[in-house]
């Protein structure tokens, strides 16, 4: 078709078939796929191995749900607002699956790429992380992956994915840079670390596995939409959205403008 | 152009002008128009006569900004969690613009109309109104627009809309109904009666003034997108989303099941 | 804790453990459950059956994907205007996951607990059928789950469903029902059948496998953010977003009001 | 309040009366101020001049609609997908106003703050602007604010605002800035100069009234906030957004792998 350059090579419905990754989507792959199999065919045009089976499971599982979090609390208010649209909610929820909660995995994968540019180049994996560690505080930035506010000193879920990445035997060079940009980091704190949030190990297991470092963020928005759909189904059952909107309220109090705002 | 049949009558862009209903926007609209104005233009395809221009001035500022509404608290959470996205809070924000809190004008004008029509076949005001809420009373549902959490006896913006309606002269049949309404609704509380919330005074006076029942929930919206940026830009300068997310996690109790999930 | 009544029964992040549904994320249910059975965990409080996780699987994988869909288009549009933002285009696309392409499924587990209701008080499947489906003709009202703008005359992946359902022997009364309902409502269609399509197939699976109807529409919701994300990655590597709307652009033109607007 | 550190100056509602930045809403600001003067208010604090007010409405009808744009046929087609909820539609339109389309005013208000800064530091503003247009030259990023789309060789609103801006006695330095930025963007491109689109003259008009660099996406998101409502009230009326979904698919090609996926 000369007149269209425009080209997708994800799926395509016709009358009598799906097809989907060059797949026949009803005599093939229903049935056969787990959804985390079939996510992982969609995202990248292959089957996972049974590697990267465990291990995006493992991921998923990892990131979904951590207590009433601000997106949950924002997807609940929303659907006490407005109890027709669950699409809306989740929508609404998922907005905030910002750089400060969730997306710093995609941060942690730049990174991680960086510094192995550097191993590639001839640097030991605890060189290039204390160099970059050593950049990031002349220039006073955070260096992403970093502190938490519940999980002190260690994050488990961060501690539990390293764990069975080395068990698993799919530890490689990133999780390696892992370890060392822990080590580079707390050097100097002496007995007050930084936790090693669960963003780098995450995003160090996928690249290990051979994702590329775009499609990192795509693990904790899947899996916090399933989260947002637990909690929005209990507040369906049981609603509690504007309790904890009153709640949010009466911690602010009203200032007016000192002069009456005249 | 005989291969395109879907057509709108809002505006087009060319090289050298843009054209907005018909009119040139930077040679006619830019400088002569406000923007409530332009927004009855954009809507409607009219410029707005002088009344419908003040109601809709008065209507946009009477809903804009409720104090801290779940939705701007919704809105500021989802701006701490993801600062660089202004319009991804925004639009957090706006799905909470639902029936419950903000949609019900929607509903009231169905209502209203729904009893102009009785009143069009003959019945009085009064009439249409006692029927339509004995109908919603025997079949237990709730008649919109009436009762709300903060205003008790009565709403001070329905009574000011309503007010300056009469002075203006711009009170007619749905307005008259509205008063009905409220007769009706409380003939049998006593001393305990339901407030007339925004939402009525709101449509009645939209539906007397011309406008089509379906425009009536773009007003609420437009303007709380207004107070939502409002909060937004205080959230940049002083950021307190996530300690109102932190009320509201606190508000609520963790129960796992009695057996341990076992 | 007296003075929180508001409970929630899915997580809570302690400093050293995170727990979900009174299980140790980390200990327990890391590396153990896939992302389906945790899902189902999530969503009802429960582990599910191998026969259950069988068919979520199934469903997930079934409704993910379906071509350039209307929401993915609109999701790839939003990316292409805010590139930074995937969680923005995914929030879009979930946002049309409406009762006109997505949410169908809920009207459907409506419509079969209905039925279901009156097999109980001794209809048979096909009268029950029979008689709802008589009842929506009589008010012109269509019936949710028949018709689809590609797949004619059937819909496979409603056909696949079906077939996996009566091969596993979970069949069961609301799957009885989804038949009898195609049979009543091409029973005076002759040779023009309307196309069952997956959305009550999806419904009658989940009914007869124990899950509530509430919790029907999180399956495509979830579904449809894994699709999402797959072309969103798509979209990041090699954008056409804005092709695509310009294209859309082009389908529709643009019609001044006749009297050139004065 | 000793307990509540967070504080809002914006509002709040209390039984009788609405407060707002100090005033009292229904006998103060209803039927005083017009929308545009009270979205000022709102953000800002304080009731704008006549000048402020002027260029504020401005501003908005210059960037409210400009015809079939990206984000008006993804809210069409979100609308067609879910009829029932118009703020839906209107939120995934509200996505799409990233810096690609829409975000460029805050960019653009960042350059000239940073231009002005060398001003003050004693550059002429030509200086000022070639320097940093050298700048981005030299890095191979481009200058936000110029090419477009659509408008060649001006853009009639941007020559418009500039141009009021003259005749009403409030081009300050800002204003300077962009005439200057336009000349060393041009200086080296001949007979085929680069489009200042509208960004810039808005931002540089706003900074030269008085209004924060902060608050300058403001404008455009609830400006486009308006064409989106108008684009959803046509396409309640006359829904084409399927029209235009179907259009944007037909301009893409399917093209599964080349090894038909094995």
């Amino acid at each position: 078709m000369a007149e269209r350059e425009a080209t997708t090579g994800i799926s395509q419905a016709y009358p009598d078939r799906v097809e989907v990754r060059g797949r026949d989507l009803t005599s093939d792959l229903m049935g056969r796929l787990s959804f985390t199999e079939y996510f992982h065919l969609l995202l990248t045009g292959r089957e996972p191995t049974e590697e990267q089976r465990y291990f995006l499971d493992l991921l998923l599982v990892a990131i979904a749900e951590h207590g009433m979090m601000p997106t949950n609390v924002a997807a609940r208010m929303t659907l006490a607002a407005e109890p027709r649209s669950l699409q809306g909610a989740v929508a609404a929820g998922i907005l905030g699956a910002g750089p400060v909660l969730l997306g710093t995995s995609e941060a942690c994968a730049a990174l991680l790429v960086e510094a192995q540019e550097k191993v590639e180049a001839g640097a030991s994996p605890e060189e290039a992380a204390k160099d970059i560690a050593a950049e990031y505080r002349e220039e006073k930035r955070r260096l992403p992956g970093f502190g938490h506010p519940v999980h002190k000193p260690t994050d488990p879920r961060a501690e539990r994915i390293l764990e069975l990445a080395a068990e698993q035997g799919v530890a490689g060079p990133h999780v390696a840079l892992t370890h060392a940009f822990r080590d580079a980091v707390n050097a100097s704190r002496g007995d007050r670390p930084l936790t090693l949030n669960i963003s780098m190990p995450m995003a160090a297991v996928m690249l290990d596995l051979g994702f590329g470092s775009d499609t990192v963020k795509s693990i904790p928005i899947l899996a916090r939409t399933a989260g947002l759909l637990a909690h929005l189904a209990e507040e369906r059952a049981g609603p509690i959205g504007f309790e904890m909107a009153r709640a949010a309220e009466h911690a602010v109090a009203y200032e007016p403008p000192a002069d009456g705002g005249g």
